[in-house]
């Protein structure tokens, strides 16, 4: 179902909104416009309640499973934003009656979500009703919200119930043992609870305030105690043109906090203690208190990462701040100890769990922008080894098997066994990515690589990267089969195309293995020189084998293009047969070819869910010229669906590499609008993480052309002509670099205290601190 | 909140109903338009969703326990009442547009629900919508539901979506495992679950068909499988005044059926395969045939229980029917490992335990009835004994001591611990029921006498009656505290008033141990005159000593009237202070009186939620005479607030007895209206069943005068001047009687095949089979 212009933008470009409510279609905006702050992620769902609404509210790192038959999963908390507004007797309902000059916005530069409009009663009395919310970006715990109702035309009594709601679940199931809930002096709702299997203890505490025209009213609530819901009732009489604000600042505190050293065995009255303690400081101030200071963290963020594009539209501009906003609330920069959910922390969308989309799609834009949270990020996988060795074992192979779905730390693997229902039996689908969809192992030594080349953090390096390393590299090893000619092949795989399964030697599998150990490799080499008492540790630890590694490493089999330049994406698929591909390509939302095939079928016809060989392409850059990319990306496109949210930045940057600008722009466009455009239901269950990271990733490493290559830092942009300029700043170790390219110029300046080194058009360039260079842009260049 | 007339009956004193849509009062015919078969319970819940809806079905004794901090309850099975109607691409809702002729009817003689209207959609499209469900009385497996959509002055695409959604929960807990969901062949939607704790496995299992002007559609639906949802979507195109209509034959199956012998542990495939087959036959038919097999047995139950009343208003005739037609699909007439809940099967509320409503309030109706049921009601306690010797032996005690709320045979007493919000302290109440309210095992006791008395059935009571008596009589003899006058007391109790709590010498209380103490007695030397070998075993099993019963039954401290001809309520209750409890007597609603007071401050007042002391007149009836009955009745209802719904009915028979006619039809008017009436928010959770039980007794025991009485069966009717006759048949002892009263006469009918022997007036009489003997009615008597 497509709306057109949906979500809408100003002339500011920071703020997104939307003029109509469509109550069929709650989800999109509840997870488009959803708040957080990394820890703590927040819907946007309404205060008064709709069918169909999900009030979804995670704090990151809670996981817990239900049972046995289910994975662990972030567990949905306690609400606290539901509201029931009463006016004259009668639930206010925006299905009810009429209303005029409906707005909902977002303000990215301070994360307040806004929504206003005049309600018509069906008895035709006016009312002004505004609803405001912040979740702090200062505060972790908080979240702010404000009611104002101002009858225009009558006389109005109004009656509020809110308060804290414990009966949510994570679509029926329920996480949590119900706790005790009482009111605290100060008329102060207070509701504890407990996950049923990991002993996450959660204590969620309200403070209501309510004002007449700016006047406290004293004591105004009467509170009861349910199952699993506290609720608190005022009640309030209006003459015309009063106007009555409701107040709620809401504190969600969990034994899984930071600030407790993950000690979570204390008894539950340390953290009752802890949050009335805490309440007592926060309640002490007034929601405008709280947003002003929530708005000045939000400012240096903006300070740091800020793009400027300028063009005709403010679209581009404001959604890729709107990406970038995502970005932000939904990774923890502060806590190791978790990963970024598939869905950030916006919906139930893959349970809170995390995949390769981390570190290949998400990693890139902390790496440039915020280089000790992209630290923070790997660190998540260095304290998850333990899974990953552990489910190297389980499979009989050695090293280190990272999960293809990470929870918390000590949970190892976490796919599920069973999806969609298979068309042709009518039974749910078996899900074999957990075990087959290996590549992440690989991506993930990658992705340390990357950090590794762009920060020379050896801290880090000698703390985990080392040992993710030579771990996945060892795992390989163990992994890698060895015919008769000698030859080495990973064979029953899951590439990044998750249409095929049970193929062999996939070539961005085969190819980011051999990068894994050539890595292995060179690290060992350097640790060797520089620090061997580490490196013995290490060996101890992971089992690596330079020998061996050396050794399966020439064995390994590695695709090649074919007579006509063609890589095959695995084993046969040059075989597979063609179908008629349009309906799909065609088709407004994502998945229907499952419609019509089943995945045995599937796996039987050239068709890819999204980029897989061109994404080798693209992240091994050098290893293939740039012939090589241009016939493989006519020759795959044509048959890839993009039914990945990860599919239409990788072709936007690698058509933006090789000169295809229109297509480059293309993709960018419809990578943006996955979440952003027009398809309402495209974001149902969470916004696609990873498509926030290519939204970005096609804006400064597409047409801005970074790229961490071989030779170091590569700046080359090219910029699109619906462009007139874009200028961005990004880290390269230590040093903060602006680059700006407008239609005839592309400067790099050099912001930091430290020469910086990097290639453009494949020239190499020293920049002494505080200096600018100027090359002519790609619009200038015929 | 209250809305005059709102639940409406016709001319035919078959059918209630209503004509107004209130989407903030939903609970009010969800609960009370419930319907089920004893076996299944199923809210009036509207097949499109509003806010506030509670969708809820219930299987009887499926309980199951979501945590060690909760107690067990009977679990919300997966819905499949649910419709998603989308009407040229908007989803349909009453709060949308506008509706004309909107009625919601429930036929109590055939047991349909019915709800029509003429729905116009925002565009001014007209649609006559016709909503009917049945739950079979014939199959009690399943439920029947047709719609039928016709639009009036347009063509219209509509979509429905509908299956089966296992995301339901109670306020929060879920209670099952999501096990396997899929399609069957003929589109049939199937979904396994399982109870987290007891086991219980459940199959849900639907069948769909649709007709355009009954045209049977062929294979209009496609399947999705989700997260504990199976969903089927038909899409339709109508042309103006074509009819579409949706059948969906609904199945549930459990493994704690009856006709799995309580083999509960058998694999999941049995059960699967048992519906499957089960679906193959019952899916044969459609939904006019099993309606039209329900409807006869609705007959047969109707021909053994009408009565009726003829009166100006057919209101009380209607609603006497609506009570008996609750009492039916409250109870299992065919299971005896079930009680039936405080709530029947119609909502959450006391999570489907059985109180002592049942053998005091509700038993009667059946043992004068359906003596067979009433004997199945009776062997559930008679199967819960292990329960009560575990009880007693937890709390120090031996003997049989019955939990205050019962759930499944071995779960003993599963009364919770905790209840609504203190006012004073801000914290949930503890509730002690469980532990002090125990007359229950007394209550228990009574009801099996006067079973006994009713029926002369021997073989019960061989096989769990005379147990009964003498394990309970055992516990009250360990109970029994001797002073060191040589009083037997019995300290620390709730009595029936649950606003004393820790009180002694409760009179109700030690009175009705009394009695049970002297049917102990009786029964020994019945059964040591007819039947030693029983009364052996029985004496081993119960611990039951005669002679400890003789001496501490003559040592039992009995309250007696003091010298204003009052009897004290418990020891000390003349002391305490009197308040004015006008405010509390005119409120609309209950529980006021917890607004201002708690619980401790609440014993200290002279104030009865309900009827103690005069329950004890009533039950005890020849131990008081009709004067001391008058005193107190005069004394205590001006102190009691009626917060409970066993409250009315016992005032009403009460004072029929004493002849306080006009008193007697106010308190059975009240007691009738307390769910049919226009309090909108009184059934939230379910109607009350005692209340249910109640109407029928003030009709046949309060008016019609039934009463098993010392001498025999008592025959004493009074007719109310609000009605002109009143004509029901009851069992004696296997003779069916009929018993009429008109403004002249009073017709008694023996329809067996014994002679019956009754009183009247304190006069015995004797009457032949198929003879009848007419006497002066009341109206006449001055």
């Amino acid at each position: 179902m497509n709306q057109k212009n949906y979500i809408l933008w100003d002339n500011s470009g920071w703020i997104v909104n939307v003029k109509s409510f469509l109550p069929d279609y709650l989800a999109k905006t509840e997870s488009v416009f959803c708040q957080g702050n990394g820890r703590l992620g927040l819907r946007a769902v309404t205060e008064e309640s709709y069918c169909g609404m999900v009030r979804n509210m995670f704090v990151n790192g809670t996981f817990n499973r239900f049972s046995e038959n289910e994975v662990t999963e972030l567990p949905n908390l306690p609400d606290m934003t539901a509201f029931e507004i009463y006016i004259n007797g009668h639930s206010f309902s925006l299905l009810k009656g009429n209303f005029l000059d409906y707005t909902l916005s977002l303000n990215l530069y301070n994360g307040k979500l806004k929504r206003e409009f005049i309600w018509i009663s069906p008895e035709q009395h006016k009312f002004k009703m505004v609803f405001e919310r912040f979740v702090s970006m200062t505060e972790r715990d908080l979240v702010g919200m404000k009611i104002s109702i101002t009858p225009l035309n009558c006389d109005c009594e109004v009656l509020i119930k809110t308060g804290i709601d414990g009966q949510m679940t994570n679509s029926g199931s329920q996480h949590f043992e119900e706790g005790e809930s009482c009111v605290l002096p100060g008329n102060i709702l207070q509701m504890c609870s407990k996950t049923t299997n990991s002993d996450v203890f959660v204590v969620n505490q309200v403070n209501l305030e309510s004002y007449i025209d700016g006047w406290r009213i004293e004591k105004p609530f009467s509170v009861t105690i349910g199952r699993r819901k506290i609720t608190a009732k005022g009640e309030y009489v209006l003459s015309p043109k009063q106007t009555l604000s409701i107040e709620k600042l809401a504190l969600v505190i969990t034994s899984r906090d930071i600030y407790f050293d993950g000690k979570q065995n204390r008894p539950s009255t340390y953290y009752k203690t802890y949050a009335e303690t805490r309440g007592g400081h926060i309640f002490n101030n007034n929601f405008d208190f709280h947003f002003g200071q929530s708005e000045k963290t939000w400012k240096k963020v903006w300070n740091e990462i800020d793009i400027e594009i300028s063009a005709s539209s403010n679209r581009d501009q404001t959604f890729l701040r709107f990406a970038m906003y995502h970005l932000m609330i939904m990774t923890d920069i502060k806590d190791s100890r978790m990963g970024i959910g598939a869905k950030g922390l916006s919906g139930e969308g893959y349970k809170g769990h995390s995949f390769w989309d981390t570190e290949i799609f998400i990693m890139p834009f902390f790496l440039f922008t915020q280089p000790d949270v992209a630290r923070i990020i790997l660190s998540y996988r260095g304290k998850s080894l333990p899974g990953a060795y552990a489910k190297a074992k389980k499979y009989g192979y050695k090293g280190a098997m990272f999960p293809w779905e990470s929870a918390w730390l000590d949970d190892g693997e976490v796919t599920p066994d069973w999806g969609g229902t298979d068309i042709v039996t009518g039974k749910a689908m078996e899900i074999l990515t957990g075990h087959l969809e290996q590549h992440i192992s690989a991506d993930i030594a990658f992705a340390i690589y990357q950090y590794y080349v762009a920060t020379d953090d050896t801290s880090f390096m000698e703390q985990f990267g080392y040992e993710i390393v030579l771990g996945t590299a060892e795992f390989w090893l163990s992994r890698i089969e060895i015919d008769a000619e000698g030859i080495g092949h990973i064979n029953d795989v899951i590439g990044p195309d998750e249409y095929k399964e049970h193929v062999n030697d996939n070539a961005f599998t085969n190819h980011l293995v051999f990068h894994n150990l050539a890595v292995a490799e060179e690290f060992y080499d350097t640790l060797m020189q520089n620090n061997s008492t580490l490196l013995d540790k290490l060996v101890e630890k992971t089992n690596f084998n330079i020998d061996k590694c050396r050794e399966i490493k020439e064995k390994l089999y590695l695709p090649q293009v074919n007579s006509q330049g063609l890589m095959e994406q695995f084993e046969g698929y040059f075989n597979l047969s063609e179908i008629d591909l349009t309906k799909y390509k065609n088709a407004s939302t994502v998945g229907n070819i499952y419609n019509d095939y089943n995945m045995k079928m599937l796996s039987q016809i050239k068709v890819s869910k999204q980029a897989d060989t061109l994404l080798l392409m693209l992240l091994l850059e050098n290893v293939f010229p740039e012939e090589c990319k241009k016939k493989n990306y006519y020759y795959y496109e044509a048959k890839t669906l993009h039914d990945s949210s990860l599919s239409k930045c990788s072709h936007s940057i690698l058509a933006a590499d090789i000169g295809l600008l229109d297509e480059a722009y293309k993709f960018f466009k419809e990578g943006m609008l996955t979440d952003f455009g027009d398809n309402l239901l495209s974001s149902d269950e969470g916004i696609h993480s990873a498509c926030m990271g290519g939204i970005w990733q096609s804006v400064v490493m597409g047409f801005g052309g970074i790229r961490i290559a071989e030779e170091g830092l590569r700046i080359n942009p090219v910029l699109p002509k619906e462009w007139n300029s874009l200028k961005f700043s990004i880290y390269w170790r230590g040093i903060r670099t602006e680059i700006s390219i407008n239609g005839k110029n592309i400067t790099v300046k050099n912001e930091g205290n430290k020469s910086l080194n990097f290639s453009h058009r494949g020239q190499e360039y020293w920049l002494e601190p505080r200096k600018k260079l100027v090359f002519y842009s790609n619009n200038e260049r015929e």
